[in-house]
């Protein structure tokens, strides 16, 4: 069993999760190379585990052992690191969103494209979680009937709101940094493209979100092309944890996924009564999922089969983002256009 | 201990619980007096419950001894009867909806106007179940923070799919006949009035709500005056059972009532997993909350206190209902006016 | 409708709520007279409830008006109130325990069995709960297969250990106070007798218990004669409220009744994680199966057929729950014998 | 970082999943060597993952790159198996159960003794899932007062029945097969031992099992050393899935794991209510604790410290289960003696 040879550029938080998944946790890749703007946690991880240090992405992606990148860099960078990845003849997994312009995508599309040869697989990581597979395989065996209504909710614990608010001001807002994770699962699962959307919010508590034309909670109703209704809703607060949850209303029948958001099967009895300790960082909540995401992107190569999400997918969750934001900014309901 | 002398006019399916709890399981009031369309129905429940029958909502309302009326009628007669009753003095309770118009609403505001000595209560029960109640209390406590977004579901089960369809024509539409309720809980629950709203929806099963301008499934997204968002969606054919659930998302934390609606403590292990069986119809999901609603309509007599909801509930949540409607047939995001 | 005329002995805080529910709830019955040791309650909850107030037990019964009586005195009184009661030609309820020694139980009996023409029901009221009543239906409907294994659960929730404490040394302790009704669970759902049996347990946080030769915490393994294992745990301070859970393990099926004891269906979503708030006092908790329990009675008086539980129920409960006892002080395993 | 090189010895079923665990899952170690009876099936696997074949445990256990060995042959085979590991110097993780006799745990005993450089740990992987070690951390921290009572199931699915017949006359039997697993947890959480006991059950469904001197659902409750009471019971059929479910009673709270045996986030509204899909087996139950027992076990080589369960475990569970079989088949209460 040849091992894919894999390099990492990024190896910040979830860029080291993914470095550990490919070194240790996934059997069809190995290590090779690690790059991060920061030199220092570079070498380090790259020592940790066992693969060399690259002192840029340029030099990682020249190395000839290296036959696939994943690219878990801040979003402004994610083109720039596709080109030279993929220019370099190298399968690329690259974090989500995709850019942080529609023009950006554009260009990334048109690089994947030159590169027919090439894996290009976009790191929307929830589809590959177990529940959404369970969920989705499910909706295809026709399990529910046909699909009346998602509902997706994405809510950030309160317990890390530090971080979160120091994050605000550059991840894009919440359409762009955390709803892009719904507007990709409403696709996926409807298998169609929003038609119409209004999206409304405010800042119910933190009042700074205002200044970076943002709201701490937004939600957006959707009409899909195909008719299905989409409602989504993203908070960066929530008093029990990290919680993300979907649910699939369908003729025949209704799937829920994470409801109570936790991977422990412990229920506490106490004076709060019977109660679900909740995930508090997405990590966790994600662990399987990123793992499974590289297996299927591993076999996508070793297979030469073309991988989802793919590259439109990126262009158009994004573009619906931003029409989202343009929604809410606007307070008006928008027809989407592509 | 004085027990008010109740009358009530209507005794169909819900007429008759409505009796029942009057004659039995109110100890407030007593069953005095029983009127219906059908002569027949009516003299059988007066002679069972040990109440007059009376010929007509006039005689009834002229009997001297009656002092109060419910008002269990098809929602065409709700005003006349509300008029019939208070013009002969009677304190009176009508069902939901006030009424099948919003001028008709607006004569009902100009009766219960004319007898400010009189009782008015409007039958939204949901404001008077146990766990709504236990919500509502914790929000006015300041458990949950701020309120952000109210979701309101309302779904009838499949297994009375038969009955639904043929009400379905003169029931006035999901908005009107189900939704009403929701928008009652979105109104108690934020303390505000719809600002925008966009209704969606289509037939996805049953094609023949098309006929009626209407769907079998519809939802709609409303920015209340305050800022807060609520979202409701009404299905006429879930699977699992009669489900009404609500959600209150707020600043400090968020309550879910009957995300698993039943009232049975038993759980299945089967080949199906471990399952939860839910109600199957919505007399025996709001059994207590009939109850309770009577017992404060009594208390409202008895301290000549101003009930809720109140007449001009009536006429704001058929309003926003019909927007909704005019909403959904134009595919328009409206402002609300009154 | 001709309503069964009912007094009460004892309108302690158990016995108020009968006189409620007979007065109030139960529409086949109505109250019309009252006793108590306590002279002044007694004569409070008559005018309260609009029955007449007696002096006396004896009082009580020798009304002519009166035809059923409901027994909520203490234990040690059971059987003399029965006495007088269907020695004057009234049906009888009367709250369990039967009485606090078999001795007396059997005196029970031969009263009962001296009037065939009286009703007689014992108030375990746990079988008329609406989820027992649902779970009795699914065993007999043959939904679990054959009957495996039983474990019943009774706690009295921390909330109310004063009283708990205080009530402690007069009440007959765990296994007569408490487990008497998971032995009556445990017979009636078996439908068997305990073979032999194994009681343990000790004083875990309250040391007083010892002083009374009882546990604060208590179990008990049974060898049913059908060779049904059944397991019941009590406790007496249970950090999450009034908790009774009850499974039964079939070879098709488990039934699991009240894991969560709440009536709500509110979950609460807070820092505690996703929690649900449970029962603190029993009185809630069977609020429903106390008025079956009483609906159940006056069918039975109406058509004449034969009360269950019965006074044979509540001699074998009895004896087995001193069986339990002496088990417990022995520590030895015991064979049951009646 | 360099890898523990570690043999495997068995890899059937369990065993394979425990060869892709080192070779691929954790990263502390690397699969060098591979022994199975089944020679074809060891060329096979060691094919597959990348390691040596080996035609014997001795040759697997003479091979000097091997630092530890992984045992996960038939419980007959185990401590032979240990003293050719341990005999040349490797480190042991063997399953459980130690052995079919106390006499030969004994033996075990001893090699272990005679090795004291070397790490031994036995393969009660439970204690290593992650909601068990989450609960074991909560009790550690005090979160529920003392220890009251322990309650373990254990239950096969009916899915696997024909499985499972087919393998239950060379098992050992319920108790030392299955039931093992929840003696070692009642030692592990109540860190005590059994002072009495009393074990019974019977043939419910499959009267095979009473050719085997065994029943099909068996339970057994004992009083510990420390007067804590703990109850366990094992099933062969459970419809709903694969239900290892754990209760521990305190004085201050309760912790229940694993009521929904599920990794599935997933709930299903049908017809059937709103049921959650159970695990199918145990492999999947324990996947992620067969691997964390397995990288605590290379953190123990590692740190050169004591490994549990340790070899003394495996001795007491023995000898405990082998106590329950007696107390089930004389049907007496014993004490526990080592």
């Amino acid at each position: 069993m040849k091992k894919i040879k894999m390099g990492i550029i990024g190896v910040g938080r979830l860029g080291y999760e993914h470095a550990c998944n490919i070194a240790n946790r996934v059997p069809a890749c190995e290590l090779v190379a690690v790059a991060d703007a920061n030199q220092a946690r570079a070498k380090e991880v790259a020592e940790e585990l066992g693969a060399k240090y690259c002192a840029s992405p340029e030099e990682l992606c020249a190395d000839p052992e290296v036959e696939a990148v994943a690219i878990i860099t801040n979003t402004a960078s994610h083109v720039d690191m596709i080109e030279i990845a993929m220019n370099a003849g190298k399968h690329v997994l690259c974090e989500k969103p995709l850019a942080e312009t529609v023009e950006k995508c554009k260009k990334a599309e048109a690089i994947v494209e030159a590169h027919p040869e090439l894996i290009f697989q976009l790191g929307f990581m929830r589809r590959y979680d177990h529940s959404y597979e369970v969920a989705k395989k499910k909706i295809q065996r026709g399990d529910i009937g046909d699909i009346i209504l998602v509902r997706c909710y994405s809510q950030d614990p309160i317990s890390i709101i530090e971080g979160t608010l120091e994050y605000a001001p550059r991840s894009g807002g919440q359409f762009i940094d955390m709803s892009i994770h719904d507007i990709d699962l409403i696709r996926w699962l409807t298998e169609s493209e929003p038609a119409k959307l209004w999206a409304v919010g405010g800042c119910y508590e933190f009042k700074q979100y205002k200044d970076w034309d943002d709201g701490d909670n937004v939600s957006c109703l959707m009409q899909m092309e195909n008719d299905i209704m989409a409602f989504f809703y993203a908070g960066r607060a929530a008093a029990h944890g990290s919680a993300v949850e979907t649910e699939i209303i369908g003729t025949r029948g209704t799937l829920r996924i994470a409801s109570v958001p936790t991977d422990s099967l412990v229920e506490v009895m106490s004076e709060h009564g019977v109660c679900r300790e909740c995930y508090q960082d997405f990590i966790t909540r994600w662990h399987g999922a990123y793992i499974r995401e590289m297996e299927v992107f591993c076999e996508n190569i070793e297979k030469k089969q073309a991988a989802t999400p793919n590259v439109y997918d990126g262009t158009k969750s994004t573009a619906i983002a931003f029409r989202c934001k343009e929604s809410f900014l606007k307070n008006e309901l928008l027809p989407m256009e592509y």
